[in-house]
C-alpha cells in the first residue's frame, strides 16, 4: 500500500502539534512538509513552535524548515491536513484546493459550504461523495473535506442511534468543556482555577447547526438536512480534555420501554467497523451501566482519544431521554477526527 | 428587642461550622449550646471540631463543651438551627419540637412533610402559617421548619418571577455543583481534580420535588404543590462553593418579546425588602447582562453569600427562555438560608 | 486630617485593579486620577479596563476618563500609585518624580536604587529618610518610594525577628507562588492546571537580592546591605492567592533551644504598630503551632490580605530553623503594601 | 522462560490497584490470586474494589475470588506483591516469608529491618544480596525485599551520581507532592482543591533516613549507611500523579565547574541497563535543560511512569548544586518499583 506524503498547515499551533503527535508512526501517512504563519516560516519547527505536547517533538520532525501556508511550497505533498485559525483558513484552503491539494480541514470556515463534506467516517460516511461535487479544479483532484466542532462529535455519535431508531424532535443540552478546546494559550488560569465560565464564543450556534447537516440525507449530491431545534448552553470548567454534555432529548417516536433506546445505543453498529481504518476505535461508542461514569479524566483518552462515551442514559419526565456524553476534545474532536477521515478517504478512493 | 439564645445541632459539621461562622456577631442571635453525636460530647468545641473554615473559631465558642442532642439537654434555649445528618434528623429534630424547643433545620428529613414549611423567605413567606398546623406540642410551642436543598435555591429564585408572570410548564436543567456540598471529608480530591462527575446520588429528586412545593399556594393550611416536571442531571465540579445551575423553561404563557421575561426577572421585588432582616441580602436576584457572568468564584460571595446571580438570559429554540443561575451553596443554600428563616419567624412573632 | 487625593498609574492591569478595590472607601486617600497606556487613554475605566475582581467596579471609579501617564495630565494630585509595567515604569515614573508628583511604587524599576527607599513599614520604616536624598526635584517635592516583590514580602517579614535575634548567616527557599502574581492573561491554564512549574523567569534574583536592602542598616543616607546568600527556588503552583515559602534558615548565633527562636517570631513588636495606620494589620505576623497551617487558600485573606502567616517552625537537621511562610501576594505583597507605605509616608509628614 | 504465577496481597486498595493494572499483559508474572481484609474475602475482585483506575478491570481478574491475607490461602503461589496498609505489613509479610512465599513489598515496615533490602535496581542492586541474611525460612525460601518512599526515589536517583562522584555533605529539599500519594479515598478535595498542604505526617522521617541505607554500602551481609543529613519539608499540592522536589545539595568535593556535576548526571549509566528488565525504562534519569521542565503532569507518565526526570540544574550560592526532580509516586514510587524489583530478582535468580 502506498505511503501518503502529507503536509500539515497550521503546525505549530495546538492543533497542529497534536496533528504531529497522532501522526507519529502512522501506518499510511508520513509528514513531509509543515507550513505556519510568516512569523515561524523559514525555522527549524523545535525553533518555531512552543511545544506543549508531554511527549517530545518526534526526532522527524524537529529539524523540519517551516513553510509558508502556499500551494506552490507544498508541490509535491499528496494532502494536507489544516489546523489553520479561522481568520485565514478560507483563502488558504481555498488556494490549496484550487492547486490541486486536497485539504482534510478541522477549520470551521467550510463546514457550512454546501459542496463540502461534513465528515463523521461513523456517522455519515457517504457524504463523503459530496466532494464530486465541488470545482476548486477542473480535474477534480483538489477539494475540501471538514470535521465538526469538537462538541458536536459526541453530540451526534450519541444522536446518531436515536435518530435512526425513533426519529429526534428536539435537544436540550449543557456542555462542560475542557479547556484545551481554546488552544494555547487560551483560557488565563485567572479566569477557569476552581471556576465555571457560563459562555463560550461562537460555540452555541455551531452545535445547533453542524448536527443538522451530519444526520442529513445525501440525496442528488445534495444534503438535505435533519430538521429539529437543539438548545446549547456551553460553558468552560477546569478539565484538562474532554468535552461532557449533559443532553435530554425529545424522540419523534419514543419507545414504550426505555430499554430500547439504551439497547439501540448500545448495539448501534459503526458503518465503518469493517474497513481496517487504522484510527478507527474498536468501539466508537461506549455505554456505560455505572452512574458515575464517563468522567473526562478517567476516559477521555480511551481507545487513543477516539471513543465517545455515554452514560446515565435514563427516562426523561420532561422529554424521552436524557443522558451525558463525552469524548476528547482534541483528539477525537480535532485532529483523530481529521485523520480518520483521511483514512477513510484512502479506503473510499478519493486519495491516491 | 429581646436577644435570642440559640442552640446549633450538628455542629460539629460542615454546615454546623457555618452556623457557627455566620452567627457571629449576629445582632438578635447568640449560640449559647452546641449539640453534635455522642462521641464529641462532653469535649470542649475546639477539641470536638476539625475545624474547616478559614477564619478561627470564635473564641466565646471555643471552650463551650458540647453536648448530646437530646431537648433535656437544651433546656432555656430559644431555639434550635439543626445542621444534622439525614440519619438521625427525623428522631433528634423531633424530640426536640415535642419538647416545645422550635427548630429550623437545614436537614432534608422533614421538607416533605405536609404540615412543616419549606421555606425561603423571599420565595414563599406565606407558608411559614403552616406551622399552626403542627401537633408536636398542644401549647404550639415546638415546631419545625426546614429550607430546601441548595440546587433549589437558586433555582426556585430565579423561577418565581418567570412562574408569577408567565406560568411555568416545564423545566429542563443540569447542575454544576460545588464540592463543599458534599461536607467534609465529603469528595476524594483523586475523584474531582480536573474532572467532572455525572452523578450526585440522591440529590435529582430533590431539585425536581422541592420547587413545587416552594411554588405551591397555601390554601386552607394546606400547600397546593404547582405541577410541572422538572427534569435535573445533577454534576459534580471541581468548584469550591457556588451551584451552578443552566436551566431552559418552557412557559405556559411566554412572552411575545423575551425582553418582557428579562424585565420580569429584574424588576421582581422580594416580598421581605422591608422588614429589615439581618441577613436578608439588598438584591436577593441579580441579573448579569454580561455573558460571561455569573462565576462562582467570583459571585457567590456576593452579599455575604446570600444573592442569586443570573445570567445569559436568552430566548430558547426548543422551549421559551434559557438561563443560568448560581448561588452560594453552604450559606445561601444551607446555613445562611436556615438563618435567614429564622429572621422572618421573629418578625412575623412565630420565635418570643 | 487631609483628604489626599491620588492618582493610579497603570490603573487597568491587574495591580492597578487592586489598587482601585483596595482604595474603595480608603478613609485618607481618593482616587481621582487614573493613568494607563496610550490605548485606554480617553476611554472611560469601565471600557478601558478588562475587571477581574469579584467585586463591581466602584460607582465613582467607573466613569473617569483614563488619561495618558504623563505628569501634566495629573496636576493637582496629591501623588500616584504605580501598578506600572516594568518595561515603562523607569521613565514614567522618574518624569512623575521630576514634575514633584510623589510616586509610590510596585514597579520593580527603581528597587535597587541607591538613593529610593526598597519599603516595608514593619520591616525597615527608618529607610523613608532616604527619600531625603533623592534629585528628581530641587525642592524635594517628587520623590519615588517602592514596595519589594511578591514573595520577598513573607521572606523579610519572618527573617525580621531572626535577623535582629541571632544573625543569619545563609538562607535556602523553595517558592510555591500563586497564579495572581502573574497579572492578567498571565497563566495559561493548560499549563498550570494539576500542575507545578518549575521556573519564574526573573523571581530568583529578585528574592536573593531584595531582602538584603531591606534588612540593611541605614547609615550617613545610605543602605549599608545585609550580607548573607539566599537561595531560592521559585516554583508556580495551581493556586489562586498566596505564595508560599519552605524556608532553612542558617543563624550567626543560633540559641540553644529552638523554642527560644519560635518565642522570638511569636513576641516580634511591629514598630508602627502604634501609629494607627489604617491598612496596617492588628498581627502582621502570625505564628500558626498546628502543623496544617498556613494554607494558601484558608489564610491569604487574613486581616484583608496583610499578614504573613507563619507555619511549622522546627529545627533544623542541616541548618538551624526551618518554617514555612505564606502571604497574599497582590494585596500584601504589590498594591496593599504600596497603600501601607503611603500611609507611613503621610504619618512620617513626607506627604502633605 | 518460566512464567511465575504471583499474587497482590492488599490488592483492592489504590497500590493493589496498580500493581493489577501495571502487571497486565506482564511478559514473566501472572496474576493467579489476590488478597484483602476479611472485608473483601470472598467476593469476586469486581465486587469488592472500588476501582479508580482509568482502564477497566482486566477482564481476566475481574471474576477472580478474593483469598485472606494468609500464606495457607496463597499455596503454590510463586511470591507476592504486597501493597498492604502498614497497619497489618507487618504481621502478614512476616507470615508470608515463613510460609516459605517471598514478598515484594511496597509497605513501609520492613524497609528499615537490617536484614532486608531496601532496593532500587538502578541505584544499590548489590543489597540484593542481604536476602541471604534473612531468617525467616531454614531453607531460605521465604524472605521480604521493599522498595523506598515514593518521595525517596527521585532524590536517591537524582543523588545516585553525585554521591559517586563527588561525595554528599548535606541536603535540604522541599517536596510537591500529588494527592495520588495518599490512597483513596485519601485527600479531601476541600483540602486540596486550590490550595497547598505545608505538612504531610509521618513523610519526612522516612525522605531523611531511607537514602542513607539505598546509598549505604554492603559489607560482610550488612549495609554501612551513607551519613549526611537530609533536611526535608513535605507539602501537598493540587496534582494528580508525580511527586516533584526541590533539592539543594552540599557536596564534600564539589567540583570547579558545575558543568562537571550535570554531565555527571547526564553520562550517568545505570548498573542495570543491561540485563533485560521489562519495565526498566531505557533512560531512568532525564535531564532537562529547558528550564520549565520537568513538570508532573507532563512527565510523570515518561517511559511509562518509571523515568526520573531531573531540570535546573545549577549552582547555589549557599551549598554547591541546586536542581528539581520527579518521578511518577505509585508507578516508580510504588507499584512499578516492586515490579522491576521483582524483574531483578528473577534475574538474580532469587525467584525460580
Amino acid at each position: 500500500m502506498k505511503n501518503y506524503s502529507v503536509g500539515v498547515l497550521g503546525a505549530t499551533g495546538a492543533v497542529g502539534q497534536k496533528f504531529i503527535r497522532l501522526l507519529q508512526n502512522h501506518p499510511w501517512f508520513t509528514i513531509k512538509a509543515l507550513g505556519a504563519s510568516g512569523r515561524s516560516a523559514g525555522k527549524a519547527y523545535k525553533d518555531a513552535a512552543n511545544w506543549i505536547e508531554s511527549t517530545p517533538i518526534p526526532a522527524e520532525i524537529a529539524d523540519i524548515i517551516v513553510k509558508d501556508c502556499t500551494a506552490a511550497e507544498f508541490a509535491g505533498i499528496d494532502f494536507v491536513f489544516s489546523g489553520l485559525d479561522s481568520s485565514v483558513a478560507t483563502e488558504i484552503e481555498g488556494e490549496f484546493a484550487k492547486a490541486g491539494i486536497p485539504v482534510i480541514s478541522n477549520a470551521k470556515n467550510y463546514r457550512t459550504h454546501p459542496n463540502v463534506p461534513l465528515l463523521v467516517p461513523e456517522v455519515n460516511p457517504d457524504h463523503i461523495d459530496l466532494i464530486k461535487t465541488q470545482t476548486f479544479t477542473e480535474d477534480g483532484s483538489g477539494w475540501i473535506v471538514t470535521n465538526p466542532n469538537c462538541v458536536v462529535i459526541p453530540l451526534v455519535m450519541s444522536l446518531r442511534p436515536l435518530f435512526d431508531n425513533f426519529g429526534v424532535k428536539s435537544v436540550i443540552l449543557t456542555s462542560l468543556q475542557a479547556i484545551s478546546g481554546a488552544g494555547y494559550p487560551g483560557v488565563p488560569s485567572l479566569d477557569i482555577l476552581g471556576n465555571v465560565i457560563p459562555f463560550i464564543g461562537g460555540e452555541e450556534p455551531k452545535i445547533a447547526d453542524e448536527p443538522l447537516k451530519l444526520l442529513g440525507k445525501l440525496k442528488d449530491n445534495t444534503v438535505e438536512f435533519a430538521d429539529f431545534p437543539i438548545q446549547a448552553t456551553a460553558t468552560r470548567v477546569p478539565v484538562l480534555n474532554g468535552h461532557f454534555l449533559s443532553v435530554t432529548v425529545e424522540l419523534e417516536n419514543p419507545p414504550a420501554d426505555i430499554n430500547d433506546a439504551i439497547n439501540a445505543m448500545k448495539t448501534w453498529k459503526s458503518p465503518i467497523s469493517d474497513l481496517g481504518l487504522p484510527s478507527a476505535p474498536a468501539y466508537p461508542l461506549s455505554i456505560y451501566d455505572d452512574p458515575r461514569y464517563p468522567q473526562p479524566r478517567l476516559h477521555a483518552d480511551s481507545e487513543n482519544g477516539m471513543q465517545t462515551a455515554v452514560g446515565r442514559v435514563r427516562p426523561s419526565n420532561v422529554f424521552d431521554i436524557s443522558y451525558v456524553a463525552m469524548a476528547h476534545n482534541t483528539i477525537r474532536g480535532a485532529a483523530g477526527g481529521a485523520i480518520l477521515n483521511a483514512e477513510l478517504l484512502v479506503k473510499k478512493g478519493y486519495l491516491n
